[in-house]
């Protein structure tokens, strides 16, 4: 049998949030953790209206999934987010032992990877899930606000 | 005239807030943020209480320093820390810009320069102040808590 609930699936969940963000003027990026084929967290990202530099959608998405868990450590659940970690989320991650990551669009210049920060080792990461749908959005984004300054 | 407000009076102050997070059976770090000689966010770490990964003291200063300036760029604000900042610590600190980073103890395991993060290249950064006090303060948390158990 075909499990509808794959990693497609879910990414497109997390690009319903990034389109979210877009919609608030905020740099489009989403995210979701998942655990068991179910939805525990849904964020995206908040920067410009809580004028704070950690309220990336990775970080609430976190912070989500541990008060519906009660416990602070994510082992079993999977983040789906539309851009690649920075260094920032990347270190959240690594505390959390969380799963696995899927990420769409990689972030060349301030993606974690770039910057040299590590996820843990116990985490498995897939790049490439839906970019072409990510980059498009965030692509749209950046030429919008440009057009509107 | 010599200037009491110097680097050892506010790592000081954060020493204070990384003896309430002992109080409170936290791994005790402490952080505040200064501009102009004037403090305008303390904070220690609260992860146990919060279950939440993210919630450690820089994180908590960013935030709190942010809403206190009404902006999310600490450009002129300096933070103290007990410890060196993690990876995720020092993402945040690179996205705010702020610009110096002081801190007490080396975290030669989990400190951003042990796992290749990176503060903005703006940021001043100086470690070693008051080293000894919260080394101390760490280890005995530690060994308290093996006692204990």
């Amino acid at each position: 049998m075909i499990n509808p609930y794959d990693d497609t699936y879910f990414m497109k969940k997390a690009l319903q949030e990034a389109e979210e963000a877009f919609d608030k003027g905020e740099v489009p990026v989403g995210a979701i953790i998942v655990v068991k084929d179910r939805i525990i967290a849904r964020s995206h990202n908040l920067t410009e209206l809580l004028n704070d530099v950690t309220a990336h959608a990775e970080m609430q998405a976190i912070t989500s999934a541990s008060n519906f868990l009660g416990g602070k450590y994510l082992v079993g659940c999977t983040l789906y987010v539309t851009l690649e970690p920075c260094q920032m989320c990347a270190g959240a991650l690594y505390w959390s032992q969380i799963s696995k990551v899927v990420y769409a669009a990689t972030d060349e210049k301030r993606g974690f990877k770039a910057l040299g920060a590590k996820l843990h080792p116990k985490t498995k990461v897939i790049g490439g899930i839906l970019e072409e749908e990510a980059s498009d959005l965030m692509k749209r984004f950046f030429i919008e606000k440009r057009n509107l300054n």
